[in-house]
């Protein structure tokens, strides 16, 4: 195929991919749920190299699909099942760190960086990177721009669109914007980075950004609570915010039968709390000084939930091993819940202080297609995120007679209630192609109209990564 | 004229403003510089009112401007003076707090509120809405966001886009975008707010807006500093933050020469260390607990500081008094400025690694065009904001044979000067008309045409304050 050719000539045949073995991940995501075709990998190694596949693709009229490390929960990074087969841009080989500079607090990175290299290139220069999740390991900076990915550190530190000062992007046209600003205060017409940041590679390719930097915090005080009752976890939140606002870094809460499931399948873990208690949160002060400053906070802070009857129990981490035993049960929720059953997942947001009421609710919606069945949740509560997960045994969920239906079923149950209360049918993980149905149903006509305007603006060919984000527009009513 | 009839019919008489004497506060800037004729000013009462005035106006081909408090620095608020006459569309009227959910730390508010009522609102609930500014006791949330308003709480809390969770907005065509979300995660598609945050009234007119709240610090503590360069305020910047990152809330640095005019023609200030030190530099660290141990992180630092030679005297305030007179310094500089003489203001951002290259070789630039000018500054130095300000006394302006000719060449030589070192010609204070000039000179051609396309689809007949923001668009070159 003359455009294959084309590309190698370009980059270089080892750097242009068409063997099956190759493909094989990049064309299913990592948990199996989504494949499709393409027609070829290529592994750029330059922002002018990615300007030349882009030219050549869209000359030829092939799809182009940005991909970075492939960890989607959306089914976004992967090839379309019934589309043509695009050309799958890997950004593994953009993976310089260009440049930091500690003073502005900055860095500037490749869209092929790993999160957790720049992380540590960031801790090595006494800085964090504030944003942290369960990917950090493989997931690479330029897939967290396009989905603008959330985690663990949000409540402090924002998503990553709040960690971005510039990026760089290859256009659909193949013409290279170099916005790599590194400035905290830029007020020059529309801060166009804003547009491809959570595009999920729909308008463009993000090649390299300049990220964002804080102090790092060396002092650290965890607690794992146990209140009566979400609405007694969200006045904590509360009071924790008056006394220790700018410290607080995490509030994370999951319920008892989420802790039994780490329990049970993740060998090595141990509840801080026993799992008689219904609901468990897991809180984390950081700063740059003051340790014990800090645990006296915390314990202050307890001892008056104590008194109100908003913590039927506590226990304070006394030493960094066991600060990271607790966060060890946190991070085991995704391991512990593949093993014991199928969860039908959602990535619910509402406002911080209607979550009490959407567990309610969304319970109750739940149990009127199928009583009685088991949920589990947990929550970045300081952001109202809530991953409400209805729960099947791999027996019962075998025993279905329709999964597939069942499963949409149930989730956009929930998501009605989240969105009844002003909430959000996807906080953190983006659109891919499971939710394009949802977006349909649940985002203002006025929103999807400019979107797609946006879209048809800048990809007028419906080339790069087409299907995803965006449902099929609909012509305009009057 | 139909227009102004059927305005009247749709908002009431009293609504639709066209005496000369009454439109006079609104076709003139509050300094004086700028000036143009409108067919009417309108002060709509509601989000569909201001709709059916959108409605009205562009079937009637009619400019339209929205108008806050008109405290622009860059004409971006009133009438061109070449162009045909718009209705300005006052947002005076729609200035209710629609409501306050502490819980969820946001408030949603109408665009016509001004700052400061916003802030003791926010305030009144135990909370802090953090942008903070000169002109906070007249300008308005809507101008704030058009113009993405910055200030002296940006290195901590950010501009104003960082403090925005949701937005109202009647496009050009009448439709309204309910975008009042209110949520910390909501990864559906395009984050749209961003394109109206900064974009001055050119894509429509922002009516509502839903704002993210903070704990409201309730201790602080404030010095004063003499360091005795840029680089060593550049380096103390590093130790605060390496020390107190969570707490450090300012960072403004004045030199000796900014400070004798406020002494001079502000009275009842005094100045905090003698003016006989060349640079002066107030830092505040704020908490929600401690005072004695924000002191005593502040001592500390200090201390550190002064065995390095990076300061030279400093003085800590005492008392809320003292606090408050080292900030009244601070905040008479305008005031001092408007009447000592004429200061060529530049908004400067560079990162804040190269601030004192940026000093340096801007003063340089200077000389080379007026030898010996006298030159004062103003910086946030904790964003790399430096307002860059040759100065002329008044006799000395008046005497020049052309004034406007000098003041552009002077400004422009230190914008040149930011941009070799990676910085922007407007760091906080927008575009208006005052700069459209240098955005042509200054951004990338592929920047400039992405913000015409999405101005073209947005406000295809380029009604919507014209002729601020962008430059004319350049035919592309390919």
């Amino acid at each position: 195929m003359q455009l294959i050719d084309q590309l190698r000539a370009m980059l270089g045949a080892d750097a242009v991919l068409t063997e099956a073995s190759d493909l094989a991940g990049h064309t299913e995501d990592w948990r199996g749920r989504y494949r499709g075709e393409a027609l070829c990998v290529v592994q750029p190694s330059s922002t002018e190299q990615v300007a030349g596949v882009v030219r050549a693709a869209v000359a030829a009229g092939v799809p182009v699909l940005p991909q970075g490390g492939n960890t989607s929960l959306c089914g976004g990074a992967v090839p379309e099942a019934a589309g043509p087969p695009p050309v799958i841009v890997s950004m593994a080989r953009m993976r310089r760190i260009r440049s930091l500079d500690a003073a502005n607090n900055s860095m500037e990175v490749e869209a092929g960086c790993v999160l957790a290299t720049i992380q540590q290139a960031a801790m090595d220069a006494g800085r964090l990177y504030a944003v942290s999740l369960g990917a950090e390991g493989s997931c690479q900076i330029g897939g967290n721009i396009a989905t603008n990915a959330g985690g663990t550190g949000v409540l402090r530190y924002g998503n990553t669109r709040d960690n971005i000062l510039g990026l760089e992007v290859v256009l659909p046209d193949g013409d290279i914007w170099n916005g790599l600003y590194r400035l905290r205060k830029n007020n020059t017409g529309l801060d166009l980075k804003h547009l491809f940041i959570g595009a999920e590679g729909t308008l463009g390719i993000v090649t390299a950004a300049t990220l964002k930097l804080h102090p790092l915090p060396t002092a650290h005080a965890v607690a794992w609570m146990a209140p009566p009752s979400p609405a007694a976890a969200l006045e904590m939140l509360g009071l924790l915010q008056a006394a220790c606002g700018a410290q607080l870094s995490a509030y994370e809460m999951i319920d008892a039968g989420q802790l039994q499931i780490v329990l049970d399948h993740v060998p090595g873990r141990r509840a801080p709390l026993p799992p008689t208690h219904k609901w468990h949160v897991l809180v984390e002060l950081s700063d740059t000084r003051g340790e014990q400053e800090l645990t006296d906070a915390m314990q202050a802070v307890l001892q008056q939930g104590a008194e109100r009857g908003l913590v039927d129990d506590a226990v304070l981490a006394s030493s960094g091993a066991q600060r990271a035993a607790m966060w060890e049960v946190r991070h085991s929720v995704s391991e512990g819940n593949k093993k014991a059953g199928v969860g039908l997942t959602t990535d619910t947001a509402v406002p911080v202080s209607a979550v009490p009421e959407f567990i309610e609710r969304a319970t109750a919606a739940v149990h009127a297609i199928v009583p009685g069945l088991p949920i589990i949740l947990v929550a970045h509560l300081g952001d109202g995120n809530v991953h409400f997960i209805p729960f099947y045994s791999h027996a019962e969920w075998e025993a279905l007679p329709d999964r597939e239906a069942m499963g949409l079923r149930i989730k956009h149950a929930v998501n009605e209630v989240g969105h009844a209360l002003g909430g959000t049918f996807s906080a953190e993980h983006g659109i891919g192609q499971t939710l394009t149905s949802e977006m349909a149903q649940f985002k203002p006509p006025v929103e999807l109209a400019l979107m797609h305007g946006i879209k048809q603006l800048l990809d007028p060919g419906n080339l790069f990564n087409p299907h995803r984000l965006l449902p099929p527009a609909t012509p305009p009513a009057r």
